[in-house]
């Protein structure tokens, strides 16, 4: 293991489009990253094609399992399906972890991207939560794009709006996005404000399906 | 009535803070404009106080039955308690009529604004629709801030999202957005989007309690 447990960040299900996008970019940033998935290969590949892309980035793959208990700071990148079963298996050596969700339970139908109610729960984020009652959770990172995400030549200006009932876990990983440039952490507070996160996802899906191209939203503050 | 029915604005509930400035708004944009009200007496008023700040200004007030006969442009600005009453009522008048629903289904509870189902429908937008099924519904204006609007020394910078099953009503609404300054219209396509419109107000009503003032927020495009 080449970076201390202190600073790492797992990324759980770090192999696909969003984990992968989050990985390089921290790593671009000099934070050690752990990518996570169900095949320690996979894993592997992936953290060698960031070495690939950033010669300097301290990165290793584990299988997800391994990979959470490599840190204290987890971000959960994995499928929405499957999300519940994996965390029960995994909660007590996540008990007082910060643990990241990014989870949009998306689903397109008939053309059109919608939430679906995952288990119950009004949004991933309070899943979560209600899985792992022990660690403080933090939703965030719901509304990026995984492949401008991927390309380091491509700019990141946006805020990055992020929600969770831990005021000091809120406060971390305010921290974390300010270490990625051109974004800016905007403090929802509250965890259930996850939903509206997550609804904003749906929108711009549905968005990019109509003019087929990125649309970025600018809302006033009211 | 000093405005051709063809080009006028009917606000219901316009004394309230958004429909009131959207008033003030699309007067100062030139539009000819009702002011709708319960109470006409309170129309009047209204009418009377954009006259004052618009000397310009096409403005009148009528109650709420009779202004929606005075076009076939109605916005819906009245709080969201009543209104499928008043649109059963008023639904043979708006039959083909443009309808622009601006209703955020709110409510706030130990300090948290959430969402609540209007009449078991999952946007007010769909409500409206369902209670009007001969109208062309198109939700709109939802996350403008209406203090701001109220106020024409306030520049607006920002992008109003809209939604509506019915193609050319959605282009008729964007155009009406493009006349107020510094607003810029994003058709998302179809009704049932009005769901996460409404997901956003909510949000940006946390985020303000939270941080005492208005927060805006860029969604980069996915």
């Amino acid at each position: 293991m080449t970076a201390g447990a202190q600073d790492t960040l797992v990324i759980v299900g770090g192999t696909g489009p969003l984990g992968r996008g989050l990985a390089l970019r921290f790593a671009a940033a000099g934070v050690a990253v752990v990518i996570g998935s169900r095949d320690r290969a996979r894993a592997e590949a992936a953290a060698a094609e960031i070495r690939a892309a950033v010669p300097a980035a301290r990165v290793e793959g584990a299988e997800n399992a391994d990979a959470v208990r490599r840190s204290r700071r987890i971000v959960l990148a994995m499928p929405a399906a499957g999300l519940a079963e994996f965390l029960a298996a995994v909660a007590p050596a996540l008990a007082g972890a910060l643990v990241i969700d990014v989870t949009v339970p998306l689903r397109v139908r008939h053309g059109f991207a919608e939430i679906v109610p995952l288990d119950g729960a009004a949004s991933a984020g309070e899943l979560v939560q209600a899985c792992l009652p022990a660690a403080r959770v933090v939703s965030a990172f719901k509304n990026l794009p995984a492949e401008r995400l991927a390309d380091l030549a491509e700019p990141l200006e946006g805020d990055v709006v992020l929600c969770g009932d831990d005021e000091a876990a809120r406060t971390e990983v305010a921290a974390l996005v300010a270490m990625l440039p051109g974004l800016r952490a905007v403090d929802a507070g509250r965890l259930a404000n996850a939903r509206y996160l997550e609804a904003i996802t749906a929108l711009l899906v549905n968005l990019n399906r109509r003019h087929k191209r990125r649309t970025s939203i600018a809302i006033l503050g009211l």
